[in-house]
């Protein structure tokens, strides 16, 4: 079976879009970036062993890693244009494509992200997506831009996806959990949202942004680094959910929402003037000074590939 | 060492270019794509063991793999705007790293393609890159638009690439070749010219036009597919260089033109009226009919990464 056979039985569905010209089959693929708007570009790669492991569903593995590609673009205010996939596998296993191209078909309805070029090639297990976007020029949402006097905030509920993992992995088999509670801090795990139309929302509004994807104290981190800014949290305004705190008692789960990751929750930086949307918590200020501050503990260490 | 360290020390420097208004460092980066233009984009992945080998110098493991990807631009008539990177490697390995970025850099200079954004990953050694270009509205370069009666032509000198692998491979041990000519013969391997200016520059006058990735008779063959015609190709007009026919003899460098790869030539069908630029050889014309047919030999087979 040649590799243009594997990319076109199961990805060729996926591939037609509002502003796709010309998809997957000739040298490159073509976009049509709206006029007066920003290409927003962002890579990101998922390897067997380093970001998944083999008991992964590849249904979650597809859809986990569009999600996770499209919450690059949430965090920079960026509507989706399309994506490109590269595929290693060390074989052709129809079953586990089939499982695949049903996650990444779901993730790429659910996320407007038709993919529009490939390469499958054989080697050890990776995918690796680029993710294309555009924002009205000069709107995007940086990490640089938060000013002190401005309320930090989080989208959803931090730390379900970091305990969903290790419930996957078996490390949790002792604790009661009520069936549905873990059903759903699993699939926080298998099934991020990427906070796309959220991101898009708050482009004018908001002074920075990130996606969390690292942990809340890592990636705040990112944000004040490149503000040049010190952020207070309030560990107690931190939102956890009544799944995790039932789980684990607040504590526990307060430490999966500093340190774990996975969450695809944004956190922006809002100016003191403006109303904080329905969807959004504020759980600290930004000061003057450096680093990530929180009232119960010193800055944690989030999930880094090289540590 | 953290993975954004690794990405910073040895590529931030290649991230400014024309288009660039952002570059690594945030959540995505930002481009500017000229406006009545079409976003072209392709992705590639170089994979340890099934692309190259470990002998492969990083240095030419760098320039190699951009110098392919802009082919797929060249081959679209895009303008280069701009790439990604996704590094996979085993380890942070100091001295190969630096090689590696070393031919990223000569690369990215060479096809104006500043690296913009990246991920790098703890796993097997594999490189995927994403190339962004640009193309005037309507004037993209297609497989599917060559025309009976049309020339069928090509730039450069074929084979040169598929023979210098073979060198490197040890193959060739007991044949007396010039040094020069081994020399020149290898960097057509290692170090491949991407046709990027002459491909924007056939935009409007050639009918289709595919880089020669696979071989010849393989790539000639997505083009008669995708166009619905026929290519009769006259071996005796095939472009050898002299360095490959005095190493080998006419014969079997016709065989390395036919079938081997990585040439990363262009292919362009011209319409008889259009004169034919001097950097092009007329290989053939196109017919009614379907298939690739050459006076010498049956249609051949080039490299498919799951046969």
């Amino acid at each position: 079976m040649g590799e243009f056979d594997v990319i076109t039985r199961y990805f060729s569905s996926l591939g037609s879009g509002e502003y796709v010209d010309l998809s997957v089959g000739d040298d490159g693929a073509a976009l049509t970036v709206p006029p007066n708007s920003e290409l927003i570009v962002s890579t990101d790669s998922s390897v067997l062993d380093t970001h998944f492991t083999d008991d992964l569903f590849p249904e979650d593995l597809g859809y986990k890693a569009v999600a996770s590609a499209a919450s690059d673009l949430a965090a920079m205010g960026a509507e989706p244009l399309g994506m490109t996939l590269a595929l290693t596998v060390p074989s052709v296993d129809d079953l586990w494509l089939h499982g695949l191209s049903q996650g990444l078909t779901r993730a790429c309805h659910e996320y407007r992200l038709p993919l529009v070029g490939g390469d499958t090639t054989r080697g050890p297990l990776s995918l690796t997506l680029t993710v294309m976007g555009f924002c009205p020029r000069n709107q995007k949402l940086l990490r640089s831009g938060a000013q002190v006097g401005d309320r930090v905030c989080v989208s959803g509920y931090l730390g379900d996806a970091a305990f969903g993992l290790a419930v996957m992995q078996g490390k949790y088999r002792g604790l009661e959990i009520d069936f549905e509670d873990q059903e759903y801090l699993v699939s926080r795990f298998t099934h991020p949202t990427a906070r796309v139309d959220l991101g898009c929302r708050m482009r004018k509004l908001a002074t920075s942004c990130i996606d969390l994807s690292d942990g809340l104290l890592q990636d705040a981190g990112h944000v004040t680094h490149a503000s040049g800014v010190r952020f207070s949290i309030q560990s107690g305004a931190v939102p956890l959910s009544s799944a995790l705190i039932s789980a684990v008692g607040e504590a526990q789960a307060l430490e999966f929402a500093l340190n774990g990751g996975e969450d695809y929750e944004l956190l922006f930086t809002l100016p003191p003037e403006t109303d904080v949307p329905d969807e959004l918590t504020v759980i600290g200020t930004v000061e003057a000074g450096e680093g990530v501050h929180c009232d119960v503990m010193s800055r944690g260490q989030g999930y880094d590939h090289f540590h």
